[in-house]
């Protein structure tokens, strides 16, 4: 099995080819980094992007709505989508207006969709998710319903092509602009948990243990990817 | 001036309408919220998304990058867009598969795509971004020069329709489950500013005043609306 993506036409960086990756490893730790990804599509001949909640099996991406949605019922005939993934780092000032950036992880990712159809691939799909976010979650609810997985659509996205661009690093000042006067530097972002709070309809009772990584304060892409390893992602 | 934009067939929120919004307030609210936008078109006869960080005027989008980006010089021949902006607020955990969900706030606007052309009208562009990001921080740094502007490309989304979608509230069971047993509740996701820190380059120089809004622990998208208002945003 390949461990590197193909580097194709689409996907190759042409400007500042350093900061590309095509490696699984690179690829996949962003994935299972974000919760949201952003899928562009082809509707009525006009591009559209959705948000969506994704997650990933081997080289797969799968996300789910209703099966009513019009964005699913376009996708489940087949389509090719590009599916992008970020993450912002920090801010970047330096002492040009040109030496301003940001810092960020993402990446594309380029495939023909399919619909999972059978009640038993869809059900073992939403299991995958939900346990990918909350190990062991699936068995402290009860099972979903045959009607329910009827009323969702999931659809698949075996990945043909794919590639990561990171920009991490400090501030890139021009020669001719390290001797200027003024302040350059750095402003890092993360995304973080909150305090979980429990639903008033079911005061007394713990807070479930599939949710025990998601501590206050923890950084949200680093309990997705330790998640997605226990489920051997 | 109109402050709703009009909801056509590809904005209206078939599924759910509660969740939509239209109007001016609600959209810009949210596009102001963010700085890195996924910005959706075709290529070749294909989809695909670009992260990009964008900033608005008005009911124009921009964004900017290499002059020789393949997607600039796609976006600069005028194409439609679809400009998808998505804010994480939350994981919704219920007592059953189906209730599980996200809480988020996102924004889909389309439109066709223009380059911004002249010297002047790039350098005002990119002024108004670094001012929008850092309220005075073109009167820090030397001003930009013509053979800079002329590196890069500034491109304009006049938007022709846009909606806002909100997924706000509680966990949503059913009635049937409100009786499990098991635990539910919801986990806050915030995206906030670590402590800035000063390039080595510049040892000794005080902070920026304008970042002065970037304080540790602040929410970038608080900061963001902050800074987009006191530009008149």
């Amino acid at each position: 099995m390949a461990t590197h993506f193909e580097v194709t036409e689409r996907t190759r960086l042409r400007r500042r080819p350093a900061r590309g990756a095509y490696d699984e490893a690179s690829v996949f730790a962003i994935l299972d980094a974000g919760l949201i990804a952003h899928v562009g599509y082809t509707e009525g001949g006009a591009p559209r992007v959705i948000a969506t909640a994704y997650w990933r099996e081997g080289r797969t991406l799968y996300w789910h709505g209703a099966a009513g949605s019009q964005a699913l019922r376009a996708q489940a005939g087949g389509i090719p989508v590009c599916v992008t993934v970020s993450h912002l780092d920090g801010l970047v000032l330096g002492r040009s207006g040109f030496a301003h950036s940001v810092l960020y992880r993402s990446v594309m990712a380029f495939g023909n969709t399919r619909e999972v159809e059978s009640r038993e691939e869809k059900r073992s799909a939403m299991d995958n998710f939900l346990e990918r976010l909350y190990p062991g979650r699936t068995r402290e609810i009860r099972p979903v319903r045959d009607a329910e997985l009827d009323m969702i659509a999931v659809i698949a996205l075996p990945i043909d092509e794919a590639s990561a661009k990171i920009r991490g690093g400090g501030v890139n000042e021009k020669e001719e602009d390290l001797a200027a006067p003024g302040w350059a530097g750095i402003i890092p972002v993360e995304t973080r948990l909150c305090a979980v709070y429990t639903d008033e309809r079911v005061a007394g009772v713990a807070v479930a243990a599939s949710v025990g990584a998601y501590a206050e304060g923890a950084a949200l892409g680093a309990v997705l990817v330790r998640n997605a390893r226990l489920n051997g992602a």
